[in-house]
């Protein structure tokens, strides 16, 4: 696919050192059953899974169904997270025990939430975790809000990529402040992620074209009526996304007749 | 791709009774040459390709280059529009010229212009010339504004598809009235298509989440820094949306907590 | 209040010839008793009220209580509408009757509705029918959807005033294509007032915003859960888009430093 | 103004245990000369009027014009901010600084940006400076990010109000995410003013309708083609959505028809 030899290439996104072919990451709760997990999860396209350690059994219950046959790490990178953390200790507990779990494994979706009704992080906390984690050698990709300052102070401590929420995590409201989100992405030197508040596949499109270099959801998949169908929309709109973001979108004006700019007009 | 038995079917696009994979119509315009035009319809799967009788040349003139050397009918279906007409006249002439040029070709679309700067519908004289073209027995998919009763209208006469626009022609703006849309949607007994205001892949999506039975755009792709690659971006994004609206969303919320819901809280 | 000698002076709305002060008109229908809609017109400072003649009494039933003792015409200018009307010739049936219960009063609100759900005008009926009270001497202020090709139209059939909805009669959604309404606005030369689908005070304000020259609301009034508490909102938000709109607002930036401008970066 | 005896009563602000008719506070900066202060500041109806002490003169510089002049501390409660600083220690300075020129005074603003690009807060700073200053005996109004959680700490630190921005300070872009603001109001017990990002009227009664306190501004203002005039419709405009939250407006539907709810349509 080339217009011309100005076309720009679909490049790999890479997290620490390791390349992967889709930007779209995808969880593993709220499934009906293994079966539509993996499913799901197959259809979506998705490279890297993250699993919640606090929610599923890798291992820790020998006794009990393992998630990773239905997600096998030799088929995905598999990136347990800390959902349900509600402090810097208990993250840190957590990621140490996925490591222990998994091998040697280093990379860690850290997240440290403020309270369970909105389950928005807790920013100190988070930074303090990230630190710590950090210098005990994990990859951290870490989930945060979207204030431009603080995902750049995550990226300073080391973290592999910064993941800030499009909306509540679950809200499924879509990208609530678009221009956070962009000025996230144009202060970054590590992949900006949108992780949480994705409900349909416009809203994944959105992040792809506001410059981001994946999307992360789980909800808007496990949970719509359909989740497989649902699966393969997302996968097909993460790459429209990041496709219109690379070809270039026209500039958006009130008319196509010349000189009818929309700045200053309303928004 | 099934999660159950349940799972909806992807059914083709149907209008004025022929089956159509793609729900994606394509225009003509703007494209630097010929060349550029071919690789960039083929590559957004289309397969109806609308063409401006007063700006392309598909015959009338035996000594230019014709247009369908690069979009070949016996590939794609041709259709014919009736831009830069501004009276009902007009409009019926143009498509008159059409079913000539074209072996008895039947399937038109209808736009009778309001004014050059916006490019708005003039709706009495697409009603008048709707009604003239039907009794005609063309088949006729009509450009029109966003408002609800005038899109049964057209219905009624006895249009083969509607096509609303989503915002001005050209401008990119993406859709400017969803509640207009739906209700549009919803009463519908034809195709409704949205037409014009596409700027990229995202609005794409959108209208196919509100549950359009296809998009119709030109300039969001011809107009692109590459339009090849947009192109690509827009099948996608026209196939996420539909799946993504049979797939059935998940509902907005303020939280995933339960018992937090938007309506009444804010917009 | 004069920062300088340039300070744009507050001029009153003109229509039909007549001066008013008040650039909020407001309806009658809803208020639990006349007492209430004597309060809340009288806090809403309106001086145009206007009546649903298929709805309420002002004279056409001698035997029953009289909205025009709580809404005298010695105060207000009446403004007999047609709402309740789905055709032409009902409408103008309703302004003949207005005409003559109110001693060859001239100036009416024409609305042809389209569809009971919707409430949505029907356009061609609307053209027809302000031909008619036009020819006949009526002074029309005519409901019409928000497309600026029929906007003029209606002007150029000699309307005193045109009102797009802002969005369904009684939805309280607010505006929902700004660009048509300040492209309503841009053409116009009478008055431009929103009538419909203002739901609280900052809707009223966007619409003056725009620069239109008026707004007319019942349900956003009657409606609310402290009916005259709302009518003195919407007099000061009336007021301060008005006053917004003639100061000329800061444009929008990305951010206050230089050279942060927002088009073409998001929306 | 009463429709009846249930009708919410109009209470004052109270801020650090005084209290204020106004809701609308305002600053000092980007006027042309002290007389346009003066005047717009005395339009505003504002009785809070806050001063960056690192740009305007109140008595440090002797030799000076003294910006107290125009704004007398007899008739204006000064709130002496910290604009400018990018640490804590800086914006800890400012505050005693301010406290010795004013005899004593503790009503101080904190704001500790983060850069200069975005003039966003840096948050860990933020609070390190609130603590240090709350346990000094200031009485703090913060300036915050629209975290919901990081305005809960702010406000268990012992702030006695919590600034919220609505967008970028300068930017004019209105209130970017009402989810996040509304969240902030619902959890506190101190007042929520909205600080920065307002650019119109109707943004200052969104603000309000949201269920914030108060609103502080100062480029929309200032920087408007007439300030003065702006002034006036901002005073109205925070009434305006002061008195519409309180009046409790009508819900959102899609049409005035029975059973026609948004939610779950489209946004």
């Amino acid at each position: 696919m080339s217009d011309n030899e100005n076309t720009p290439t679909l490049k790999p996104l890479v997290i620490a050192g390791r390349e992967y072919q889709s930007r779209l990451l995808v969880g593993t709760g709220k499934y009906k059953d293994f079966q539509e997990t993996r499913e799901a999860i197959e259809t979506s396209g998705a490279e890297i899974v993250t699993v919640a350690l606090r929610r599923s059994n890798i291992g820790q219950k020998s006794d009990e169904p393992n998630l990773l046959d239905a997600v096998p790490p030799s088929k995905y990178t598999i990136l347990p997270n800390t959902a349900g953390c509600y402090t810097a200790e208990d993250a840190v507990r957590v990621c140490r025990l996925a490591r222990e779990l998994l091998d040697d494994h280093r990379l860690v979706k850290l997240e440290v939430l403020g309270d369970e009704r909105t389950l928005y992080p807790d920013i100190p906390a988070t930074l303090e975790a990230a630190k710590t984690l950090v210098d005990e050698g994990f990859e951290v990709m870490v989930y945060t809000n979207d204030d431009p300052i603080i995902a750049k102070r995550l990226e300073e401590i080391g973290c592999v990529a910064v993941m800030p929420l499009a909306a509540p995590i679950g809200s499924g409201l879509g990208i609530q402040n678009p221009y956070n989100i962009i000025t996230i992405v144009e202060n970054a030197k590590v992949p900006i992620l949108v992780d949480a508040g994705v409900g349909t596949a416009s809203d994944a499109s959105v992040a792809m074209e506001l410059g981001c270099d994946g999307v992360l959801m789980n909800t808007a998949i496990a949970g719509a009526q359909h989740p497989v169908l649902m699966a393969s929309a997302m996968r097909k709109a993460v790459e429209a996304g990041r496709e219109a973001f690379l070809a270039g979108r026209i500039p958006k004006k009130r008319f196509a007749s010349a000189s009818s700019p929309i700045e200053g007009v309303i928004r």
